[in-house]
């Protein structure tokens, strides 16, 4: 018998560091844990088997939705570009017209706004000051109220008719990152759901996407599994003072919404554009200097992408993709490209942004920036 | 009687240089004909006595307009920020709901338009391709088909049911100054004249948005006569690597505007934002070395433009100002600053985008750029 002695190994991690799970920043982890958080944001909404959406926060509501003339979507920063993806689903699944507002924007005019109309109003925390503000002038013109925020029970929550929460757990880095995917993944299931109601889904296509949408969160994880490459390419772009994002459909918002990170956290001054508008003044921009990170997810426009792609080469333009892995024509033109598993063209933005994460993520930790705190940036902007 | 000896003086100049008109580039006497430009726009349809304005070439079809559920506004670059203009425009004056979409993305989706849209679509050439293809996809939908365009006979006049020109002379500099303020003039006229076809202006208000459009020619031509303290100006930001453009409402379009004209004939990296945007990220790009160029000149925005102001101060972001001689508080704040005849907030568009202009040119001037041919650009974008 040999007597054992008590060893107390102290850990080396502070609560923070608990925090983040072994990760060394809450942007990486919440990046990291996208599966998860789309996969809640999806749980208990979505039956395969059936083919159906429910959606227990808009039960009271969903006829007056369906009826509605205009869907109006408001919001600031990346919940601004979650709704411009929201407008292309809306439109092409439900064949509702949505006009998307900047909330600072559309509280300062007289808007158009009635109670034939339903304003949704998107934010992560539910207190965005402009957003709240734009939520208010809905209701005295006597629309609809939405929200779809993360925080339960935050004003947004309170203030609104009915809405969908995210259900993505706390968002600590300032950078949005799991916020968008899964404000993407309710907005996908909203227009389901109103496309069925509303009668402009057919069964078939209907029962692919919500399979399709089920798949996404293993799909994540396929981009994820990834990161080492995107962290090599964030290497040889450390030094890049600018960059162009450029996107068509349902990629345009997501080219905003990558150049944002990058600005948030590296600063570096980067600028998202819908493709087509290059010609019309930003390609004066393009030389070996400026890398042009292409989002080429949208089959229909996959020619047009290949021939802007031409144009940046022609002036020296660097080429990163965000393609298919079937796309061999965009990646044989590409100096870089990240692989996307395939899926619907209107699902994509749900792949797409998260290399776009990574990249932001790793060229800011090159760059030696406070990636949770960037300076000058406030998680919520509770001012006006 | 002394007899006269005739002599010959062969004028030192090239067929090039008089039709530049003593101006060293297309673009800077583009800029100095604004005020003759936009009074051509003007001529004849503006009737200051009895407060009316006359579009003929709107005549046949200016009962389904006014009965229209919706108007999408298309076009690319420039066109695109003076429809943007436009939205403001004419939610205000005509209360009619507008949606202003890229050329490029409206075709390339399925559009929700009808027979009870119209869609107006805006090209200085009359043949931008993109442009061409959503007029054509908007016909096909069977919507009221409405141009504003500048060249006579162009395929955009041909194609459209009706539609104004802008009358604005032959634009030769790439980057588009005249065509943008005529656009602006013929949509400030549409408003005008829907407005009062639709009840929703009152009459003093149309006497004096008449009157002070007719006043707008003369106020250029003041802005013009400053071009030195710009110039002078210009030399201070020739090194710049970036600029920002914030405005609000009517000149948040003009912020775009702006930035573009540095991106196409300068090269500089610029970028326009709402200026309540900033708070959700490029404000993290700011500090000594990044000047931000304000435009204010919206009354009811003003104050929260100053709070925009000092956050940019505290970031020692450098502070151009656009705006009214008589806003005190914000030309303190500023520490160059361009001063703006008074004049109706929805009209302030056609003086701030002038200093705006020059800025560019005097800037591109120094960097040794090749304003009438910049890098990589076509006056007019015929391929898609």
């Amino acid at each position: 018998d040999i007597p054992l002695t008590k060893k107390v190994h102290e850990l080396a991690l502070s609560l923070d560091e608990i925090e983040k799970g072994g990760y060394p920043h809450f942007m990486l982890k919440e990046i990291f844990e996208q599966p998860r958080a789309v996969a809640d944001c999806l749980r208990g909404r979505l039956n395969v088997e059936n083919h159906s959406v429910q959606l227990g926060g808009l039960t009271d509501v969903i006829d007056r939705l369906a009826a509605a003339d205009r869907l109006i979507i408001a919001g600031c920063g990346t919940s601004w570009h979650a709704g411009l993806v929201g407008e292309y689903l809306f439109e092409h699944l439900a064949r509702l017209p949505v006009e998307v507002e900047y909330a600072s924007e559309f509280r300062y005019r007289e808007p158009l706004i009635s109670e034939d109309d339903v304003m949704l109003v998107i934010s992560q925390s539910g207190e965005t000051a402009d957003t709240l503000a734009a939520l208010r002038t809905a209701k005295e013109h006597g629309a609809l109220a939405l929200g779809v925020c993360n925080v339960v029970g935050s004003t947004i929550a309170r203030d609104t008719d009915a809405g969908v929460y995210t259900h993505a757990g706390p968002e600590i880095g300032v950078a949005s990152t799991k916020a968008f995917t899964t404000q993407v993944s309710v907005l996908v299931m909203m227009a389901i759901l109103l496309g069925q109601k509303r009668g402009t889904i057919d069964k078939e296509y209907a029962a692919r996407l919500i399979r399709e949408l089920n798949d996404i969160p293993g799909k994540i994880e396929k981009i994820l599994d990834q990161s080492d490459s995107v962290k090599r390419m964030a290497e040889l772009f450390t030094y890049a003072p600018n960059f162009l994002y450029l996107g068509r459909t349902y990629n345009f918002p997501v080219a905003l919404e990558g150049a944002l990170k990058l600005k948030e956290i590296s600063y570096i001054h980067a600028e998202g554009y819908p493709a087509a508008e290059m010609k019309h003044g930003p390609i004066a921009l393009i030389d070996a200097m400026m890398p042009v990170v292409v989002i080429a997810a949208t089959d229909h426009t996959n020619d047009k992408m290949i021939s802007n792609i031409e144009e940046v080469k022609a002036r020296k333009g660097r080429i990163i993709a965000i393609t298919g892995a079937e796309n061999k024509e965009v990646i044989d033109l590409a100096e870089f490209s990240c692989p996307i598993p395939e899926t619907e063209d209107c699902l994509s933005p749900l792949l797409t942004s998260i290399p776009l994460q990574l990249l932001s993520y790793y060229i800011a930790v090159n760059r030696g920036c406070d990636v949770d705190q960037p300076r000058n940036l406030a998680k919520s902007v509770t001012v006006e």
